[in-house]
């Protein structure tokens, strides 16, 4: 190494010692002739004093340096103890000017980051990455890869790398394709999950997979989405759910105990989908504050009010709502219909009890009530949806998360994990069918392996969800691995013989070969380590990620190719014969 | 789990216990009404005795099983000492069938491997991976990736992930190209490599990066390549060519002694490219036997014989060839013409000392002093090449491989390893041009930065390959950080200044602010798994590999794309203006 030591290794320990650096100038001050430099490098920060001027005059923030010099205590009252190395600063008696930098396209520093736009940070990564926020966030994540690793080695886990470059499937929309040269006409598509290949390794008697690995998918970029993302992959075989979910918390329990120094408890909790929707309105609630739905729907049986005579009729407090002014509660309106709603009634309580709102819609009995059926307080403000149940707890779940944003109600320094289990199998499509809630490899628990087809409205999935704060974490079940259980699933949610075949014929055969019971989990890495860091935006813990068109300020991806790339790669062969 | 033990866990020291077991039948006897089933789980092999005709009839290979018995010692005499374990087996209570397996599209068995088809192995994957040799290299390859990662997180270098969607260039034939549907007419391409990333990473301060990372390459597999691959790829600022090389022996080292029980020496010896080349042939020298090449240049200065007067002459002498027939002896002219050679021109020695072959048309004193000159004996055949120093230097030293291999000169116990250093910096074109010998971002070595571009044909690069018995496990260098350099480097191997600025444009940028000085290396994964486990493809040591023509018989990948793909994938849309 073209230096002795880093610089932010060093202690009040070292003083005397000759040592040289080699890092970056984070910042200069000159004071009477006597340059002060905070040489950076990755181990930290570090103050050198140039005494010569002349050579300290043309050094600027971000040059790289090579520094010889001894190292000294600071004169007393001069230590910083916000600093590592606050105690020392080295003397330099050599400097040599490794390259220098341009005019910065803003500073390198971590306040008013907020002020750069995300085109000039991703343009300029190389220099967003020196700021130390992003720079812990790059070691947390490689931190966050090792515990994994550590914790899937010791379960006896195989690290085992499947093709990124696989079959395309016309259902596949989000696929991203590639052309092939060398059989002009045909396509491979880049995997939206190692799920397959997962699933063969089983059938292969490898027992135990996992893997970090790159997933594609080649969609809008709605809520914070990459088309490239990385998740941890795991599937076990002649396990039952519980298996999966004790690895699964062992993972994050390492994780955020060595990370964050948060120990999750000793099982996470269970919530099913069914509680998860009726509670919260959600299928992965936020359990740091409450606000729970109530669900109103037999309270207004018979009511004479119309907007209520509906499927379901649910509520949500607002704690001190009634505050709001018009122009606030006329905002949720506007806030409803943006999600697609007619609206949101409310029913203001002011503190003398006086009931606001929709209240002079209902029946005296309805009014007399209603405060005590949803728990409201004298202050609060009570919205109310109605309409087709799922998408009223949906709205309902919506203006909760909403509520506890603007009240403040969220404790961020709470970390509430919990298991989503029994997700039903199939929910409704708009086209009158049936799509699988998760996958449709997921097997139906014990009880519908007999009656999912036929009674696909009650039939629960063998699926578990890890949810974090609101977030999904990641999500698995058990998997199907019966050929003819896995046929009829193709079946029901509408693909035809052939086209099962076409697609996932090789499955189908696999599971002819002795298939062992098995199932497996993904966690998202991405949304890990930004619920980790903090970082509002998967972005932030990314090194190199796209704008949210998918583009690349930096080097410029995606481009135009020229007409002899395309002709080379076969891109406009006919599909061979 | 559906199993309380695994079963090539259990010992004689389990005798009594009642066990669960699941696993699949590798083999079955029936032995007077009984049946004895090898049980085969990712542990090992176990032996269930089955009591039960009924039960047991219907048992064929490879169905999955789930066991219940009581473990028991063999009886006197029976235990089998070549199996882990040999002591015991289980007396099965319950037999119950998790899935049957069809007729077997060939046996679950490493005997006989060798007369199975690729496509075949590759079809039924799942099949061929539950072998013995296969299961173990799986094994083994997530060994490799778990130790290297523990060499370099305890070298304190960041796991980063790199873009997988990244920018084409026009001069990259080999990128595979990804049409964007967000951004139609637009394109990605898959990295070759994650070379510009890291060094942006270096930019960005992070100083000590590595990653395990896929690789793309569109290119004719000859050579036993793959259209994806895995390489460790490093990069580290502030360093010489020594501290890479050190990192690098530290893997090797930790793979080596962990996995094949070999202690690589304390510094791997180093040999100049130039050296390798005049005495090997080679810039991967197989150094576990000798044979090395003899330059007669000088030696045959001045002869009569048309064919000798060549830029250079050279020999390989091949122990014992004189034996050869007059058949075998031609057909090395084939082989020399396939190599696209004119043919190898030959002296057989006789055991009386005469010679034959081609020695005729030599002097006398030519004849006199060649025996001694190139070191053969009595018996020997010496093979000469004539011509362009380079060809024939390669000619003869591919000669050599195939003397050793011939003539069984290969100890393949030995670890031969070797870094090849001090390579040119470029090699002439066909097109009379220059381009790098490594890659266009490898620096020259100090002494010929300011003339590599005026006098190519001496400057050697800062690079170093590491070589294993003939093979190249992988490259590296220093590489320049300097936007002139750089500049001077893009410029003289042809790239106008537009053509550098549209391809790395971004790259020159980066090097205005600050870039450290840094080196790095990358090992190619798949070779190396392929080396530790003997394996004569590296399609045995990946799951689930393409063949030759870039196909997987598995999946059917690749696949013609339906219109409406095409379409949707914007495959067709014009460029943005």
């Amino acid at each position: 190494m073209i230096r002795t030591h880093t610089g932010g290794s060093l202690r009040a320990s070292d003083a005397g010692t000759t040592v040289t650096l080699a890092g970056w100038v984070a910042h200069r001050r000159d004071h009477g002739g006597v340059a002060f430099l905070d040489l950076r490098d990755a181990s930290g920060v570090v103050q050198v004093v140039v005494r010569d001027e002349s050579v300290a005059h043309g050094l600027r923030n971000e040059y790289c340096l090579k520094i010889t010099g001894e190292v000294s205590l600071r004169p007393e009252g001069n230590a910083n103890p916000n600093l590592a190395t606050g105690e020392i600063e080295v003397i330099a008696s050599e400097v040599v000017v490794l390259s220098e930098a341009a005019p910065l396209p803003f500073p390198i520093d971590d306040h008013g980051v907020g002020n750069i736009s995300e085109e000039a940070r991703l343009k300029y990564r190389y220099l967003d990455l020196r700021r130390t926020t992003m720079a812990e966030n790059m070691r947390l994540r490689s931190k966050v890869n090792h515990i994994i690793r550590s914790v899937m080695e010791s379960e006896g886990f195989l690290d085992v790398e499947t093709p990124y470059l696989t079959r395309s499937t016309p259902e596949g929309a989000r696929d991203f394709l590639v052309p092939v040269r060398l059989q002009p006409g045909t396509w491979y598509a880049l995997p939206q999950s190692p799920q397959l290949f997962k699933q063969l390794l089983m059938v292969a008697g490898l027992e135990r997979y996992y893997q970090i690995a790159r997933c594609f998918r080649d969609e809008d970029f709605r809520a914070d989405r990459q088309p490239e993302f990385t998740q941890l992959d795991v599937e076990m075989s002649f396990c039952t759910q519980a298996d999966v979910r004790a690895v699964t918390e062992k993972v994050l329990r390492a994780v955020w105990s060595e990370l964050v120094g948060y120990e999750i408890p000793a099982e996470i909790p269970q919530m099913t989908w069914h509680e998860a929707e009726r509670r919260f309105g959600s299928d992965k609630p936020d359990l740091r504050f409450g606000c729970e739905l109530v669900d109103l729907t037999e309270y207004f049986q018979g009511t004479e009010f119309r907007v209520f005579q509906a499927e379901h009729v649910g509520a949500v407090v607002m704690p001190g709502g009634a505050a709001q002014t018009r122009r606030e509660l006329d905002n949720w309106q506007d806030w409803a219909k943006a999600r697609g709603a007619k609206g949101l009634a409310y029913v203001t309580v002011g503190q003398d009890g006086t009931l606001g709102g929709v209240a002079k819609n209902l029946s005296d009995a309805e009014r007399d009530g209603l405060v005590a059926a949803v728990g409201a307080n004298p202050g609060d403000c009570i919205f109310l949806g109605a309409g087709e149940r799922t998408a009223t707890l949906a709205l309902l779940g919506a203006a909760r998360l909403e509520i506890g944003r603007r009240c403040d109600l969220i404790d961020t320094s709470r970390w509430e994990f919990v298991w989503i289990v029994d997700a039903p199998m199939f929910e409704k499509t708009t086209a009158g069918g049936w799509s699988p809630v998760h996958h449709p490899f997921t097997s139906p628990t014990p009880e519908y392996v007999d009656t999912f087809d036929t009674d696909p409205e009650h039939a629960l999935s063998d699926a578990y969800d890890i949810v974090l704060n609101g977030t999904e974490l990641g999500g698995g079940s058990i998997r199907i691995h019966r050929s003819d259980v896995q046929s009829r699933v193709f079946e029901f949610i509408g693909l035809t013989k052939d086209q099962a075949e076409d697609q996932f014929g090789f499955l189908l055969e696999a599971f002819q070969f002795g298939p062992p019971p098995h199932g497996g989990i993904a966690l998202g890495l991405d949304r890990m380590c930004a619920l980790l860091t903090g970082a509002e935006s998967i972005r932030d813990v990314i090194a190199f990620p796209k704008t949210a068109s998918g583009g690349d300020p930096l080097t410029g991806a995606p481009s135009p190719i020229t007409p002899a790339q395309r002709k080379d790669a076969g891109i406009d062969a006919p599909p061979p014969a």
